[in-house]
């Protein structure tokens, strides 16, 4: 089997549903507005529904041809607010495509593959202001904040049977650490954080794809995941597939970090086929415009490159644009220096020309484009630590305060904005990292890598940066970048990308179950219920893997029969203690709570009834 | 290959050093106080020395038969003190390999297996106390509180130059959260902590095997993992195996939670080839002695079975004393109820006999048989709570306060204490355990099972539960009973005891660098400065699992050529932004501190120069 074919089957797999699963939507206030949510089918006759990122990728009714891209989910509304234009564009350079193209041919070829997925862009009309930070400060509430208000919700209803103790027990209410999440969602809530810059909504009008949805501490807790860096032998396929394959496992966010080759036209693919937000650094592709010499950039090749991506429909751009002159020699007392890329080729650049930043000096020419296709910044921390020991150090919180003054000339455009955080931070200085960054940035979501809680785990530090994640995502940041278990040593495959989505995703509800989310704990409840109940099936599907849940149970235990037995292979049928417990509360409940209660003080009577019955209280739960 | 071939070769291959590393020793007072560290010699000639589990299995001098079992470190310690005495012991019956053993054969088999296995047991003298917390409170320094005080420091010296920096900036100095861990641990410091209870080294005179360590919070995090559960096809080979490898990746504690048959054969193979302490639940083989029926147990048939294991040597035991017939109730209205095995079957002896329990009821006479060997107590939680939303609840804190009360009973009677904690707990919930434990239980080391912070990761509860343990190590719980990828699921194979064990390593020291350890951020520094400096085998052979790290490195550029490559896979040579921070430090470092600091005001001289040089600062590491 050649490649191209693997990744057509591998494109074809992630095309089906989870197990028990079914795409259903939730509908707004108008018919094309329709929240894709994912229904879980429990044997108990119970529906449990749950957010879902993967798209129309999982829905059987859509078709999907990769060649053409998706379905606009946000075309109408665009058009509706009449304050846009459709224009000519940019025109296409060979050089978009970087330097080191040397197989012209290979190009054009992949150039012609993606000839159906070419779009007129779409701009502003002159002055305009088309972010949805600019509505929101007019009081428009757009369909893409009712979106994302809807999405926040999801099904609630399920939810409310397993959420009431936590109204009655102060234990479960949650501690949000300053978040102030509403029990419902409104429109006009959403509309309020984005228009003080508490939330965004990365949604590029040349991005009508996407499926809306918000990045904010008064919102579930969102995971990115990274890809590109592929080799030349990619396909439309292959660089979909794994786009798919990161939302398939719950991805709210993609950045393509594309370096090489044909960065343009894989941006092309991404982008077209993407119902996620997609982030890039431009600064990598303005690089290989200039053939990896970061002295030889400009200001005019980065500008021209952000209108380029702009234009394609990218969601929001990384600028380095905090890595100051004055601060670059701050980092050289320290362990590893400069860690960021970005914020490395900036610090070169300065030096070498010992001048202020191009970003930084640019940054209103920055916000004119960024207001004109609603293109979100996502403030690049470019002096982020590389290691424990630089954590939380005089660079780092040097560059955080010129992230915060710059939030505030970008807000002054309009101009939606997130902040990017570290990096490696032990845990006795995470809670300081959040609380400058709230402080310094005025609240602006903040978007963290990890951070790392410690050094030593080469090939594991997706879980010693999900510990970092979980605790920086309760304190109030509002997005995750993932690590995978490769950071540091290599890129990251199929499964790595999996892995690293799977503890970012369990670092993220861990975050939303402890600041006590409206519906965060239900499904933990859920599942869990369906654990003493001995209910499988549902534990499996109710899990963020149910295919490894069911794979590891079936090691053991690959009967059929053992997906309904009441004891699994840890314990045994006689050791079960979930088994016992039940046998106490079916004891209880047949002599009603009363008596159940009576057993504090004396059950003299009932222990005597009880081994009268013959001393074992086992009552089939299916059983009437 | 059959089975038992194939442990005897797994079991040689455990035997194997660490990547670069030597097993050495420090040695104490008397020349038999040796206490194990492994060196890991860096190729930039740095020797850097970890703490070191393994035993003397990676010790390539000692000569090892699992038949024999290993050498004792402890003998003479224990019979110089002249407060012992050897007896005949309790008479080995076929009942304590349980009542199943329906292969009379196999099990004569297993038996003359370990019949070179067999001691004459260790007694303290009619109304003497062995316990270590005895010693000290008489004030006695034993040969195993300067094992512990030496094992804790390590060699402190190579950690100087990179732990400096803790000193000067308070940022780095770590929250101990409470903890007091003085610079040096001295093993007078280490008495004082034992005679007051807020540590223990659990150390059975019958168990004279073990290499003495300590659990305690102002001592390093230590880590529990659990073998046991074989089936009949086990040998001696097997057994000793999977021991031999939770320890070589780090288990400082490893408990024994066998439950099936042959479960009395099985333990002498364990204890006698353990060199760090074994723990057991008495009530799973007591249970098995009275055929599964937990009714039928009673306190004769479970004080016979302390004194069988205790004779053995295991050195901590997990009792569960705190279920009383009050508290059952308690349970009925919680989601998942009652999770523990030993809480449940406690649970349900005493509502069959409406009794207090016996474990309750006899505890101070327990308390004289801990004594009698020095075997101390793992108070168990058999009421923690099974789901996030029983934490916290009535019930797991009724039975915290009762196992403080017995805390303070065994503390009389000088037994070593620590208490056994949750389990499922949101993050929001950690400390308040934490702090009530502390508070209850009188600074007795807690234990924890986590906690999992989460439910809806079957299959990936290391890392849903590693987040947990890192806060709540943090926070001062002494040490952290790992959770495998199969939790909830099945039985942990081979790798799964790995995955555990890696993942709370990665908790506990997390834990110690957040608490500000003086020792512990040194070897996240030595593993970044190598890191940094593109010594990629130093970087691989620094971290948990060396093996691992090489592994992925070598995915993507397997060349050895790539192992001293001044770039990595990820961004490739032109894009490292460590590469480009040496070169901006390099060229500060050129022009002296001076003008590095001059250019945050104005660096046109510098930058001119740097351009007349050719705009590349880039001077290889190595040369000169």
């Amino acid at each position: 089997m050649n490649a191209p074919d693997n990744f057509v089957q591998l494109l074809a797999r992630t095309r089906e549903s989870f197990p028990a699963s079914t795409k259903s939507y939730i509908t707004g206030s108008r018919a094309d507005l329709r929240v894709p949510v994912r229904d879980i089918q429990l044997t108990n006759g119970e529906v449990v529904s749950v957010y879902d990122t993967s798209g129309p990728y999982t829905d059987p009714t859509a078709t999907i041809d990769v060649k053409k891209g998706l379905e606009s989910v946000r075309a109408a509304w665009i058009a509706e607010r009449g304050d846009t234009e459709q224009y000519e564009g940019r025109k296409p350079v060979a050089l978009d495509d970087g330097s080191k193209s040397e197989d012209a041919v290979r190009l054009a070829q992949l150039r012609q593959e993606a000839a159906a997925l070419q779009r007129q862009p779409r701009r502003a009309r002159a002055g305009g202001n088309v972010t949805q930070m600019h509505y929101a400060r007019k009081g428009i509430v757009t369909p893409e904040m009712e979106y994302v208000a809807l999405r926040e919700n999801g099904k609630r209803e399920w939810m409310e049977q397993y959420m009431q103790d936590a109204a009655r027990e102060k234990r479960l209410a949650g501690n949000p650490m300053g978040a102030m999440i509403p029990k419902v969602i409104t429109p006009e809530f959403v509309r309020d954080e984005v228009a003080r810059g508490r939330a965004i909504i990365p949604a590029n009008i040349n991005h009508p794809e996407v499926e809306p949805m918000a990045i904010g501490r008064n919102f579930l807790v969102k995971i990115n995941a990274n890809i590109g860096n592929s080799a030349v032998t990619s396909s439309i396929e292959e660089e979909v597939e794994k786009l798919v394959w990161a939302i398939r496992w719950g991805a709210d966010n993609v950045m393509d970090l594309s370096t090489g080759k044909n960065i343009h036209t894989t941006r092309d693919w991404i982008v077209r086929n993407s119902p996620v937000p997609i982030g890039t650094v431009p600064i990598y592709q303005a690089l290989e415009k200039v053939g990896g010499i970061a002295e030889d950039l400009t200001w005019e090749i980065f500008r021209d490159t952000l209108i380029e991506q702009a234009e394609q429909g990218v969601d929001y751009f990384t600028i380095h644009a905090g890595v100051r002159l004055a601060y670059i020699h701050l980092t050289a007392a320290r362990r590893t220096g400069i860690v960021s890329r970005g914020g490395s080729i900036m610090a070169k650049w300065c030096m070498a020309h010992h001048k202020e930043s191009f970003l930084y000096e640019h940054f209103e020419d920055i916000c004119d484009i960024m207001k004109t296709y609603d293109v979100a910044f996502s403030l690049g921390d470019g002096l982020r630590p590389g290691c424990a020991s630089d954590a939380n150090d005089e660079a780092q919180f040097a560059e955080l305060h010129t992230l915060g003054e710059l939030t505030q000339i970008a807000w002054k455009h309009d101009v939606q904005t997130m902040i990017e955080g570290p990096g490696h931070v032990p845990m006795h200085m995470v809670q300081a990292n959040m609380t400058e960054q709230l402080k310094t940035c005025h609240e602006a979501p903040f978007y963290t890598l990890g951070p790392l809680t410690i050094d030593i785990a080469p090939g594991y530090d997706h879980i010693a940066s999900a510990i970092g994640a979980a605790m920086i995502g309760w304190f109030g940041t509002a997005m995750l970048c993932y690590v995978t278990p490769k950071e540091h040593l290599g890129l990251p495959d199929r499964d790595d990308v999996k892995q690293g989505i799977i503890a970012y995703k369990i670092a993220a509800h861990a975050a939303d179950v402890a600041k006590g989310h409206p519906g965060a704990r239900a499904r933990d409840d859920a599942l869990s219920q369906a654990r003493f109940d001995f209910r499988w099936q549902d534990q499996f599907n109710l899990g963020l893997d149910p295919e490894t849940a069911q794979e590891y149970h079936d090691e053991t235990l690959p009967k059929d029969a053992a997906k309904v037995a009441h004891f699994c292979s840890m314990c045994g049928p006689k050791f079960c203690s979930m088994k016992i417990t039940q046998e106490v509360r079916e004891f209880a409940a047949a002599k009603g709570v009363a008596e159940a209660e009576a057993l504090a003080e004396g059950m003299a009577t009932k222990a005597e009834e009880f081994n009268r019955a013959g001393g074992e209280f086992y009552i089939p739960i299916h059983k009437a």
